[in-house]
């Protein structure tokens, strides 16, 4: 298939044009290279030295043979050269990472907020218009968050894939209705999430587009088969308080010996699933594309569910270091359960890779290895979800 | 109270303004005359003679000695000088009406849906970012529409004001969750309504914004007794294809003797209103508005449901004009009922104008009066919902 990945140079964009590319398809990365530039406005760098999407791209080609392509473009701002690329190109689907994705960086202020939604929402809605508009046949995979549907929504019910069955009295009885599953989001960044969906929801409607919609957990890792191939193809790593996931987080805090940071009692849920799994699933979405239809096809891309105390105490016994319960920066339940339908990837093939497995060769590979390119002062979490919230000041020295 | 109207130079927010600057509140207009510009795009102009900005505003002055603020501002493209107005002025409430608000024009073409969704969406959460940012204590009312619940989609239940109680399946028995009542929206214009309702759900719930969305039917007539008290106030009264409303189409065709208009067998129900209650139930809500909290406030701003297809006849036996079944360029039920929750408005006082009550004052007062003005080219309606979609040539003459 010929795909552009959208947002291709990204921590989950990057090895998933790798893995594409590696199972045959052709690849042509679109990137505004937003993130690089985010990583100056922070003053952090990955913690993992990733190369140059140029050069990125010509190591691959040297060791595989294979090319990707690249295409430096803005999708919410540069929409007439977007529509020209796929007129030109004439791709089978397009795979959608382009949008802003850390939670902490959308409520770090107003900029930020504003950037979150008009970038996003723009980019989005850019792309449908765009496939509309060309008249072409293009599949869309995006991918989603399972921070649409809120944590603990549905009581003890497992989160389904995107849809709801809900009963409803109306005066001649009861009537069931299947619903989009109601949106909960706990941040701007997850808020745009549930924008996208209801676009999504529009144009499959009114347009008949094929959209599937990838409801992704926390993602952990960092390597995938192709990037760990040369140090030069190595994904980004984020340890910061604003784009680094919790896990990686702590196992890069465990590497340096720095307390691990739990928000509040750590009896928040979560779902999880590895970087490589993550390419997995794309892969498997992309080559699994709906019919034209009404309908967006919905996956729940996780594949387990830990309470991050929980990681929190498995990462502190395998590796000593201890546990820091500091003041939650976010507004969220202070605990919660959680229990994800999976079904679909797991019908369709998908082996994952479990927490339990990974996580000491996660550790001695990455988080050890690059350790001294770590600014301890960039831990801390220090975007608060409403003016006046604390934060906590460093626990290390700089 | 100190009232900032966002698109106040528009349909709705002309004749609202006077309504509230008439009832003793300080009014200022924010506008970016948009409306005025959309009309050069579409070569067409309101049938009613309506004045510039600062002439409406001057004679306002004149006749009551009342003063109306101006401030031409575009609120999606100039977010500081917003947040600087917010500032300065310290309003201690927002009327919202600045967004496109044509289902028609936004299925136009490309430009045009991507016009209204980054208008919309941009505006309105540079809104309630300014709002945050500022930090002040600002109540906020927003002009929504019905076209947020879709139409029929709750059986022979009626649509309740926002929020919808339904039964979920659970591993422990049956629980019940309030939602925000499903999106359904029929056009890229409703889509961007249902992407506010998650933007203000979010900002309610993370801020505590004092938010009110008032979904509001659709409007007919043309004066208020503001609009009224001189023809240099009159309001604007649309009959093109793209941005006139149904009932007033109807009007403004009679009045001339074109066939009245019918997509399809005319079989569609919808809510609608008079302008003269449009402002009153602002002024209601405004004067009303709720604690802060974590819920919006949400308003059926409808009075009474009718099907095109009985709306035409009455005007036909009214005034002997004929009907034109045309083919309906929209994607949306052949046939609906339509039944609506309108309870909070009428607790609250709202004396509704029914239909059978204006309707020859408005043909006699507006249409008739008027009618030398119309550009009978402009009165099919042209925007389809996808390629390929049929449209009626004109039935009359140019």
């Amino acid at each position: 298939m010929k795909v552009l990945v959208l947002g291709g140079d990204g921590f989950c964009g990057w090895p998933t044009s790798l893995q594409l590319s590696d199972a045959g398809h052709d690849v042509t990365i679109v990137d505004n290279l937003s993130r690089r530039e985010i990583d100056l406005e922070l003053e952090v760098d990955s913690l993992t030295p990733i190369r140059p999407i140029g050069e990125r791209i010509r190591v691959w080609k040297e060791l595989t043979g294979k090319e990707i392509g690249f295409v430096h473009l803005d999708l919410a701002e540069e929409y007439d050269r977007f529509e020209a690329l796929l007129r030109a190109e004439r791709p089978d689907a397009l795979v959608h990472f382009g949008e802003q994705r850390a939670a902490p960086y959308s409520m770090r202020n107003t900029i930020a907020k504003r950037y979150t939604v008009d970038n996003n929402v723009r980019g989005t809605h850019n792309v449908l218009a765009a496939i509309v508009a060309t008249g072409l046949d293009i599949a869309l995979v995006h991918l989603g968050t399972m921070g649409v549907y809120g944590y603990g929504w549905s009581g003890s019910a497992p989160i389904p894939e995107g849809y709801l069955t809900v009963r409803v009295d109306t005066p001649d009885g009861e009537i069931d209705r299947e619903i989009l599953h109601p949106a909960n989001p706990g941040s701007v960044y997850h808020l745009t999430k549930t924008l996208d969906q209801l676009l999504f929801a529009f144009y499959a409607a009114n347009d008949q587009l094929r959209i599937t919609d990838l409801h992704q957990g926390i993602v952990w890792g960092t390597q995938t088969p192709q990037t760990a191939l040369d140090e030069r193809l190595v994904n980004r790593f984020d340890y910061d308080g604003d784009y680094g996931t919790v896990l990686n987080r702590f196992l890069m805090q465990a590497a340096i010996g720095h307390p691990l940071t739990v928000h509040g009692t750590g009896g928040q849920t979560r779902a999880f699933i590895h970087i490589r799994d993550t390419v997995r699933c794309v892969q498997i979405a992309l080559e699994n594309p709906p019919e034209r239809g009404d309908k967006v096809m919905v996956f729940n891309q996780v594949t387990e569910t830990y309470r991050v105390r929980d990681l929190a105490e498995l990462i502190s016994k395998l590796t000593g270091v201890s546990i820091a319960n500091l003041p939650n920066p976010r507004r969220e339940a202070v605990e919660n359960d959680l229990n994800v339908s999976r079904d679909r990837f797991m019908a369709l093939g998908l082996d994952p890779t479990y927490l339990t497995e990974g996580l000491l060769e996660e550790i001695r590979d990455v988080a050890v290895k690059y350790r001294d390119r770590a600014d301890t002062t960039k831990i801390m979490a220090r975007s608060v979800w409403r003016k006046g919230m604390e934060t906590s000041p460093d626990l290390m020295e700089g």
